[in-house]
């Protein structure tokens, strides 16, 4: 059996606090010192507002109004998408929009959420922290002693941080994976099951001309399975 | 062999006309009709500024501005990806960010873009078309009769147009479909080419548990390929 533990996705990991423990001001440190390390870094922030990303007028904004459901711009810098969704997106459905694009996604928030956690918290804001070991607190960054059963970093202590973050999250490889997702859904695979469908993939593309020999390969298939019968059953 | 035509993907059509031509507002009625014939659109376009999307200050926009190379805001209707690039994104790249989520895509501009062209044409604005069929023009929306050897539609009759793309792009299906991208790139597979590969996944994935009966199948492999040698000779 696999379980949803054993599936390799880029690292997420959350950075929670109360409201000013300086959420911000930490991912602000803690990316530029990920870069330094050779690492890539996404971010996803939960925005409990109808935030107004797009400005008002312009083109693009027009398209969405309008009713598109997906408005990107682009250009040779940067670009954007933006996108109406039915309901609040999970943490692994976002994170796949980063898949192949980053080493590792720090959240703002998601205190609630399913990933590990770093506390951040300041004496002089609150007397507690709101997180625990059965939440998935990993760390503690914090500007007094705190004890939580998990490694506690001084908050200023940016570089301590990220050498827990790069060794807990991104020295275990996880470069050579093969990933799964049904329906939006991540799917557990076990190493063995991963290396047999990236074997047979690989072999198949062998017979196709015109292959570039590196770059991510990406397979999507749509519409009605030709047969689920044996899906549903306990292999 | 293959050829990039055979390939099938979300249909890109592009919207070009020179300047204050209208493309935005053709743009703004398309939408509507075809959401309400039943279809989801999304919309690309070029900004050739530096667009700065994020509002300065921001959370997001500190996470960006601190080296993240992708920052995502999500809320409960909807959600923003951007993301810093090194180069011009092409439209079948860009079209990526949108596959499985709409029906069609209609680019605003991409005059020199290689994908199929409506050209818009205001007669109190310029004198002559700027796009032929060699540029893959298929249809012209114009205020007066001018002959382009395609299809002219008023640049009022928004059903007109809409019934065109519907009839052009949509009505084919495509809906069950293989799509395999490397390195970003579509790689164009023949139907018989995309049933093997789509017959060969979805058998492997009856093999393991708990893979939901529907959704879109998406397999992503990176890092260097187990045996690359034969991937380059002509098959």
């Amino acid at each position: 059996m696999l379980s949803v533990s054993e599936f390799k996705m880029i690292p997420i990991v959350s950075i929670v606090g109360k409201s000013d423990s300086g959420k911000t001001t930490l991912i602000e440190k803690l990316i530029p010192e990920l870069n330094a390390r050779g690492y890539s870094v996404g971010t996803i922030k939960h925005d409990a507002h109808s935030f107004e990303i797009d400005k008002e007028g312009k083109d693009s904004w027009r398209h969405g109004k309008a009713g598109a459901r997906v408005v990107v711009i682009s250009s040779s810098t940067k670009m954007a998408v933006m996108k109406k969704v039915d309901s609040e997106q999970s943490l692994d459905a976002l994170g796949g929009y980063l898949d192949g694009e980053v080493d590792i996604i720090l959240t703002e928030g998601y205190k609630r959420g399913d990933k590990e956690k770093i506390e951040v918290f300041r004496s002089a804001e609150h007397k507690e922290l709101m997180s625990t070991v059965e939440d998935k607190l990993v760390a503690v960054a914090s500007d007094v002693e705190i004890e939580a059963g998990v490694p506690r970093y001084h908050i200023d202590d940016v570089e301590g941080l990220a050498g827990f973050i790069e060794e807990r999250y991104l020295k275990q490889g996880g470069r050579n994976r093969c990933a799964l997702y049904v329906g939006d859904r991540p799917i557990p695979l076990k190493p063995f099951v991963q290396d047999f469908i990236r074997g047979t993939v690989e072999g198949m593309l062998t017979a196709l001309d015109d292959i570039p020999p590196e770059g991510e390969i990406v397979i999507r298939i749509k519409g009605p399975r030709k047969d689920t019968s044996t899906l549903t059953e306990d292999a």
